[in-house]
């Protein structure tokens, strides 16, 4: 028994209808943790190279780690995995809330799904008893009607729903996987590999706790954390105005996605701020298990729009996604598509993104008003997009094209459309400006599931959480924004490893522990001796599974880049003049590489494999 | 103003007769820390490539750490380094004692000695102040006489003393720096450097205690340190048996460097014996500053030997290497030898080696009768290899070319003596046998200082103090001792650098601190939010900077090899027909390069050293 663990992984082969439970060995859990790094574990060594992700030999993995659902702020979060159908790759997203939690307490510390249901089922899961339920009710509805509907038939209190929309059960590609309803595995396409399986959802409910090493210790550190944030200026921030309330500044900058990355200042940033947001349709905020930030906007509002807070409200990255990338100026329509990625299960950044790209295309006559059945797709069209969103999700119109993502829909769209796809191995971007941030930019060339900003740095990271960890490891002071010399190829390097140790703990980014507190955590609940540079081999681990999991999917050195876009100077605002020189950009990949002990063609060398004591995936 | 640090590194101009202080940043401190990285970093930033160890233009530094002189089990630790006339590479030892604590409590962190003084002078440091003295007087003298002289000139007590014997004046090229009369930075010649400079000692008396960011936080890890040494196993056994306590075990598993490496059993080993020490001759135990654990030998031996137990008594390096290793199974002559090395200032370690040689070129007729002076320079012969050290020390006769250390002895004798000299880059191999503990054998190889076990692991580290650490830092578990496996590199990697983290501290060895109790230690001296990817980080910074140095030097591949017999089995005893492979060897080396981020030809890479921090090295 290892403590901080409940020892099972429980694997559902839906072709079979059969469940069964691994048992590691405590190495297994030392050496791998949790989270993203059990999912690239599991992938590389189970997957065969080349299989259809949207097909039975496809396996999805929802993982917690040593944290997830323990009771302290930053634990509510689990990893959800499998080859991504939107790049052909390496797919992962973390999500918080509290299914996660409910599902370690239900007894297991991840679950594999393997193979394909006859027909649309569910998961249930109740302290440790695994049934696979039929699910053609539940089949087409909202997010909210079908937690709804498993909630009332368990009959029981407390049932805790990881499921997918419309979106998945049609396999769009960024469709994401939905816990608790607002709370996302967004990117990846998550969802469109759950909806291939037949499996709408999975339901928990957990009794049991999970067995800590030192559980004073655990409680002692949770009590003094939760102390702290109720000072701490970042986390104090983070309740008051959430991820939106940084939108005005970023845009003052000269750094806010407009129009499909074409411009970095927003007009209507105002309009579509956090602070407006707090000011007018906020109904209350929400939050994942154990913690007391509670960032979560919830957000009410009505005629035309009828939003309930039930799907929560707009993030950062939907306000941006939604709002500014597509021109739109209109806080409640904003949120209105929220609510729609919310119900149907859309990743609301690929959506966003997806959008913003038919605007462009539509606006440079590559769309005309026969592919948008006469639709006026323009940028700041606010019903435009909305209806995007249902086309999307229903696969419907143009939304068919769009619902493959950016890359595959230039492709169908031709007439260089490429120039305006914004995605990086077929993940679309992120609202977060890589000539505004380049060494964040260099992060989506590398990061393993394309463009995806939850395991990357961000350039001004000093004035964020992040910023404490990087000067404990000895990055020691903040670096220009706009520089991307080796020093900020350094900071991305240390960032990313650590960000990814905590995607395994599973940890929050947001919670604004130091490195120390999460040394004294992971001892607390493992009692294992650990220390930073243990926590950091293990994100370097999972760094370097990914990697190898992409490349045997036959990515190389070719496709860590961006668009092109992002090498043309801001013609306007702040930032005018700048932009990303490509020789720099390929100087800094290569330094990367340099730096984590990959070869010139980005292949991770043999003795870093043996040094992170995984040398078994070269054989993977 | 730096917690934990005096702040000030002063210079000693020995060829203008001045004195100066530097007062790097707190970002310096952070970086680099103390100990071996000061040295590093100064010999590498200040000398010029090639110049002559012996020449004025070389440099010798003694460096503390952090934690050098605070009240704590383990402190009692500096650095000594310079170029090495021995390798003509970097130079560098690690000496316990007395005198480390009290320099830092003087008012520096280190001290850089520059230039050459026209005549024998001794620098005089108290509270501060510096004063170049007149050490005519002294010069000739034993390190007793030497000692006795500055203290009672000084008119005050407590005064600590570091000096050369008459070997360093001789400029024998492994001399070593004594402190405290029986504690030496043996390694490398640092005092043929000092020779060389006309420096017979630096006399230290300090009143400062150096501030410590939280005193309180320092005590109480002082106190329950205190308290665990007390029952801690390896601990104990160090306070009874000290190094020589396992000389016996090592002979039965056939490890014991016999007659120059020819053999691993040596059938006079109970009769040189850690046990028979402390039943006949042992005096008392010594220790260093602050430390319990006292694992130092002081032996009292009277006619013909009369050996004072103000020489200490010898370590286990000393009872193999003048005894084993020269096929000597008196204890008493092997006492002797230890006092007289003492007395001379000569590493015990190099000076048994070079004789162990002679006596294998003597068997084998490259010296005879002619070349000795008629002495029978046999195996066994303790008379012959006392009146060598004298002759060493005094460059007499064969002395002189023994004084040169192995290598250059070798050259000059020809006739094949070559196949007897064991060094590594010209060093002499210390007494563990590579053939017993491959792992150790490639940490031979890369070491920066040739042939050197103390920042290196043992391939049974995880029967040490080490071995915790390992586990710690994710090695977690113990590898079959013949093993030259990847895995076996890795913890070489790993280990060798937590050891140059230790130098650069400098902290002991032997002192059973966790990785997190170093840590809490750290913390509590300077009040940095460290952690221990950042220490770590700090010993392969050090690594990196001695590697740079060596190939500035000229010194590339070719010069990381092992003696060609130890590729020859042994053909008796417990090891009987184990041998290194060649090719296992050379694999093993292009591991290590690869884990530590180093290309095919052992040149850091650029990215490491951006990675590090330390970009400027290329530079230098």
């Amino acid at each position: 028994m290892v403590a901080g663990y409940n020892g099972k992984i429980l694997r559902v082969d839906l072709s079979r209808g059969k469940t069964s439970v691994d048992e590691p060995e405590e190495g297994f859990y030392r050496h791998y943790m949790g989270g993203r790094a059990f999912v690239s574990y599991y992938l590389l060594r189970e997957l065969n190279g080349g299989v259809d992700p949207l097909g039975p030999q496809n396996k999805l993995i929802f993982a917690g780690g040593p944290v997830t659902g323990i009771p302290i702020a930053g634990s509510g979060r689990n990893s959800v995995g499998a080859k991504s159908p939107l790049t052909n790759g390496y797919g992962d997203a973390e999500v918080g809330g509290f299914w996660g939690a409910e599902f370690r307490q239900a007894g297991y510390d991840a679950i594999i799904i393997e193979g394909k249901a006859e027909r649309p089922v569910y998961i249930w899961i109740e302290d440790g008893k695994v049934e696979i339920k039929d699910a053609r009710h539940l089949w087409g509805k909202t997010t909210g009607e079908c937690q709804k509907l498993i909630q009332q038939e368990s009959g029981i209190s407390g049932v805790r729903v990881a499921q997918i929309g419309i979106a998945g059960e049609n396999q769009v590609k960024y469709a994401c996987v939905v816990n608790d309803i607002n709370h996302a595995a967004g990117r990846s396409g998550m969802g469109a590999v759950m909806g291939s399986k037949n499996l709408r959802a999975i339901a928990v409910r957990g009794r049991q706790k999970v067995e800590l090493a030192d559980s004073r210790a655990v409680t002692s550190l949770a009590r003094r954390i939760r102390d702290i944030l109720k000072t701490h200026r970042a986390a104090v921030a983070m309740s008051q105005n959430g991820t939106a309330g940084g939108l005005v500044a970023l845009n003052a900058a000269g750094g806010l996605p407009t129009r499909n990355f074409k411009e970095g200042v927003f007009e209507g940033a105002e309009k579509i701020s956090g602070q407006l947001m707090n000011e007018s349709i906020l109904a209350g905020r929400g939050g994942c298990y154990a913690c007391p930030i509670r960032c979560k906007p919830e957000v009410s509002v009505g005629e035309p729009y009828n939003v309930d807070p039930l799907y929560g409200g707009p993030e950062y990255e939907t306000l941006a996604a939604l709002g500014s990338d597509c021109g739109i100026d209109n806080l409640e329509a904003v949120a209105k598509g929220n609510q729609q990625c919310s119900a149907y299960g859309l990743d609301t950044i690929s959506t966003g993104a997806s959008i913003a790209f038919a605007m462009e295309c539509f606006e440079n006559g590559i769309l005309t008003d026969k592919d948008t059945d006469g639709m006026k797709l323009n940028f700041g069209n606010a019903e435009a997009m909305l209806q995007m969103v249902e086309m999307i999700a229903r696969r419907e119109g143009l939304g068919k094209v769009l619902a493959d993502g950016v890359a595959k829909a230039a492709s169908a769209f031709g007439k260089g459309a490429e120039e305006f796809a914004m995605h990086v191995k077929g993940q679309e971007i992120p609202m977060h400006e890589p000539r505004f941030k380049p060494g964040l930019g260099v992060g989506y060339t590398i990061s393993p599931t394309g463009a995806d900003h939850c395991h990357n740095i961000h350039d001004s990271a000093f004035t964020m959480r992040v910023g404490g960890a990087l000067r404990a490891l000895g990055v020691s002071e903040p670096l220009p924004c706009q520089e991307l010399s080796s020093a900020k190829v350094r900071m991305l390097v240390y960032g990313s490893l650590w960000q990814h140790t905590l995607n395994c703990m599973v940890f929050c980014n947001f919670v604004p522990f130091t490195t120390a507190q999460m040394v004294e955590l992971v001892t607390g609940i493992t009692g294992w001796d650990t220390n930073v540079w243990e926590l950091m081999k293990v994100g370097e681990r999972c760094i370097n599974m990914e990697r190898a999991f992409n490349i045997r999917e036959g990515k190389n050195k070719a496709d860590d880049y961006l668009p092109k876009r992002f090498f043309n100077a801001f013609d306007s605002g702040p930032l005018k003049g700048v932009g990303i020189k490509e020789e720099e950009l390929v100087k800094a990949i290569d330094t990367y590489y340099g730096m984590v002990g990959w070869d010139k063609e980005g292949t991770p060398s043999l003795a870093k494999l043996q040094e992170l004591g995984i040398e078994w995936v070269n054989g993977a």
